[in-house]
């Protein structure tokens, strides 16, 4: 790779990705409560501690039975059988059923010693100790110790993100706690003379600073931990100074603004000066200026200050990448849909445009709400999704591509 | 409708959308900083406060120059102009540009008078006070005020559920606060003589409770605030003591268990005797069982102790309702995928199977991974989607039809 300081090159998404994947996040465990697990990144696969269900159990409020007695019941020649006891669910029953009995059993209760079938409360009529059968019974209606769930079967791979229905599959299998990864703290740093603090008055030149904000909600999204900084104006010592403090509090920097070709671009300068820069400038639209890199032992990440290149690269390169280091899939958000419209090509480069997917009813269609340029944050906020195209391709109108969900 | 507990009439589900959408939670405004606006819902239409960008500025760093000098030159026949200042981002320039000169430009700074084009630092040489342009300069670098945003345009509407990117845009607006809906306090009660708290030991008859785990996060997952209340025993003082708590503590109550035909189905019993019943039963499968109703005047819903019932219900029902209460949009989880297998269909039910959907890297294709028991938690956890399917109809093999993300 030619020196990307001295030279024009950019690097293609899958350099940089090579690159960043060669730099580890270092991995640390701790044990949480399954009520205090969710959204947490499993660190070890899990077994089930258990059989689910762990007995033959009745899915039907009803009676239990013995088939062969039911087999020629009729509306019109039900067939009556002896009630001996009823089965709550959580109570087992003592005795063993014989021809001619029935155990009147509720749903989720263990199924008796010699019923072989269930027939459901709705078609019976009770009489006193005697029950009267309008239908033969069903045997579908017995779920079967272990048919959901074996013990000792793989339920949950290391780095699944759990989700609401995890946590259940999670009690269900006999866990109340579990080893997750400890969550990354991620320091936020915005930079630039023109930024303003939302809320306060803007003077002509200024605007207000809003990707630390954004950025700040991306690490949530994906269930770290986010220091935000609040702006570091364009001096290289201020700057200094929260990069040495964030390279102690956290275990990744990502800075925004000062990365480009201006005379201003302390980002830059600085991790020219004193940093490891391990990449400047990909091949990709928007966001082609990120740089990658180590500040004091830790991964640092310069974005570009318009807001649409740093979500995108913050979406398309950071989100994998910390996903990667826990095992984490980031391929399920990855969906396909018509295009609407054309989407220009640029030679080699990658076009990350912000697209707005729906199902129209017939299919999935994307389309472009907003202009494109890289400082409209409203592109991003418009639309949910973005074009997933090869390098030097653009999109065709009403062709089929993927669309990475945003 | 008839009555519900004394025939065997089952709702349709558009029936009890009706039912549902006639009683309301009241709502309540609160004001966030937009630090702590992340996944809250805005409780009024937001109006920009400023254009943005609020001033016509450059997306280049280089050289705003008057375009009628530069359109001559070439690599070969570069155009030399004189640089009058540097306009830093943040600053802007006191001087009026005129003809033959150009004033160094950053990223973000606003477009010095006289001005009409810019011309990037990589196309240029500078040479003392001098600039080489070794192409025309362009026009279209110049990104004018109000260009993404005007001041007092609509850019998020009440009921909007504040993603990463919508705080940007908040930010980007001018705005450190806002006002949002009160999130809801939702009691969860499961309920079931069979049910042991996880990581306890099993009996003979006993399961470990999963249910109200599974809530709690579907709860959070559209950040309402769950009360989870550990296992009730079906004793009717138990539950209603919990249930008169839940009235005063809780704007909603969900309870698992106990609403089937059972005869220790106490969550309908207590309903039938105390409480104001509004529906019964629907035909869905899975989850044909849940109940809706007032207890001390707060909404309850009573579903099925079924873990994928419970579940269904909640991602059909409960999640739709409690978003039309807040206006917040519910239909951008609905994709198309085509179905890889038959799926059968019960007569006038609609089938809510959970399927696994998958970019197969030609289309969206939707299968079952496990049997698709109401009992087995896991049909839900290996799966993305749920079947949305009419009233009455299965799905066939290779036939497209909409996908409910879970």
């Amino acid at each position: 790779m030619p020196n990307q300081l001295t030279s024009n090159y950019f690097l293609s998404l899958d350099e940089a990705k090579e690159i960043t994947k060669s730099i580890k996040i270092p991995i640390k465990e701790e044990i949480v409560t399954i009520e205090n697990a969710y959204n947490r990144i499993l660190s070890q696969d899990i077994f089930s501690k258990v059989n689910d269900p762990p007995f033959d159990n009745s899915s039907m409020d009803g009676y239990a039975v013995i088939y062969s007695d039911t087999i020629k019941a009729t509306n019109n020649n039900p067939i009556e059988l002896k009630i001996i006891d009823t089965i709550p669910a959580g109570k087992t029953s003592k005795n063993k059923l014989k021809s001619g009995f029935a155990s009147k059993i509720m749903t989720g209760a263990p199924i008796p010693k010699g019923a072989d079938s269930i027939i459901m409360i709705e078609k019976t009529k009770k009489e006193g100790d005697l029950v009267k059968l309008f239908h033969p019974s069903y045997q579908n209606y017995i779920r079967f110790k272990g048919e959901n769930i074996s013990k000792g079967q793989l339920i949950l791979q290391k780095g699944t993100i759990l989700t609401s229905q995890d946590i259940g599959l999670l009690a269900t299998s006999g866990y109340s706690k579990i080893s997750v990864f400890k969550k990354f703290k991620i320091t936020i740093i915005s930079t630039g003379d023109e930024l303003v603090t939302p809320g306060k008055k803007l003077s002509l030149g200024e605007i207000y600073e809003s990707n630390s904000y954004v950025l700040e909600g991306l690490v949530k999204d994906i269930f770290h931990i986010p220091i935000r900084i609040d702006i570091v104006q364009d001096s290289i010592e201020d700057l200094k100074k929260q990069l040495d403090k964030a390279s102690i509090n956290s275990d990744l920097i990502i800075t925004s603004g000062g990365v480009s070709m201006g005379d201003f671009d302390i980002v830059r300068k600085i991790m020219e000066l004193e940093g490891e820069i391990l990449f400047w400038r990909i091949k990709i639209k928007p966001g082609s200026p990120p740089l990658f890199g180590k500040w004091n032992g830790k991964p640092i990440f310069g974005l570009p200050g318009n807001p649409a290149s740093s979500f995108v690269v913050f979406k398309i390169l950071i989100e994998p990448w910390l996903k990667s280091i826990t095992n984490s899939n980031n391929n399920d958000k990855i969906i396909k849909a018509k295009l609407l419209e054309d989407i220009k090509s640029k030679p080699d480069f990658q076009i990350f445009n912000r697209v707005y997917v729906e199902n129209n009813g017939d299919e999935m269609v994307a389309f472009t709400k907003t202009h494109q340029g890289s400082g409209n944050i409203n592109s991003v906020t418009t639309s949910n999704g973005l074009t997933l195209l090869p390098p030097g391709v653009g999109g065709v109108k009403n062709e089929i591509i993927d669309i990475l969900l945003i």
